[in-house]
């Protein structure tokens, strides 16, 4: 199948600034965000991943993937606790993190005009994975740097967040 | 959050007929269900995984998680080619597969009156991963037996999907 040239860049903005909200909010963790791109490999890979799925005016999925060094720091953010190593809790926070990433963007695509769903997240634990999303359609990916964490600094270390929506 | 006691097993058995006849209709290859069983650790793991999420009359999500051994002989059969590595045309298959359980295990849901829809499927690769839903409610669990291929033989050879749905 040919793929679509084209994914409305408008739609990804709703996920960089709820990345960037849940990272400060949840995680008193400050970031920036590097131009999205055109995923035309699956490359993106992670040592811990939240996958979600989206239906509803449009099918797609959205990814987070984090190195594992990256994860730790937003984690002992989050707890204000330095975490070690990636366990259950750490699997869970991801999980908990890409759900309200994907219930923010969601809102606010929600005002303009396009309604999603989210199914339940699932979360991948496994030393360098990679993640491919099962389309014809464009995947975005766009690259995060920490700045600043209120308890642990990550300064420059990234993770990738990689969004396809179906969209007619 | 306490887990809910109880997942409808009638739910479950429309995943496992569905994943019986598209390892059969798409694979040429025979499989056997174990009993299924309720998932109280992350411990489900593999290679290459599908997995899908479901929203609609519930949420859910449905993962597939073949080790390599499996993955490479069943798309071996389906490609009447023996496949030696999991590359790219392997992935594409375990996403094809994924979204073929859940559109048949979907249709068998509709005729007991449950309306789901299906998100993208992602392709998750990478040696011995683990694979986590994160949700409060029962995830089950079965694992499949290969039998007999048309092209190549795997007899032993397992693999493991996990059902869960947010019943309310």
């Amino acid at each position: 199948m040919a793929k679509k040239e084209k994914m409305d860049f408008n739609l990804i903005q709703p996920f960089i600034n709820a990345t960037l909200t849940v990272l400060k909010t949840m995680a008193f963790t400050e970031a920036h965000s590097k131009p999205p791109y055109l995923k035309d490999q699956n490359t993106a890979n992670g040592d811990v991943s939240g996958v979600i799925g989206l239906t509803g005016d449009s099918s797609g999925s959205l990814s987070v993937s984090f190195p594992e060094k990256t994860i730790l720091v937003i984690v002992s953010n989050m707890f204000g606790e330095r975490m070690s190593q990636v366990d259950d809790e750490i699997k869970d926070a991801v999980g908990e993190i890409t759900n309200m990433i994907s219930g923010q963007a969601r809102q606010e695509l929600e005002g303009m005009g396009m309604s999603l769903e989210s199914a339940i997240p699932t979360v991948i634990s496994g030393k360098d994975h990679t993640i491919k999303h099962i389309t014809t359609y464009p995947i975005l990916a766009i690259t995060f740097s920490l700045d600043e964490g209120e308890f642990l600094s990550g300064q420059g270390e990234e993770f990738t967040i990689e969004v396809c929506i179906e969209e007619e």
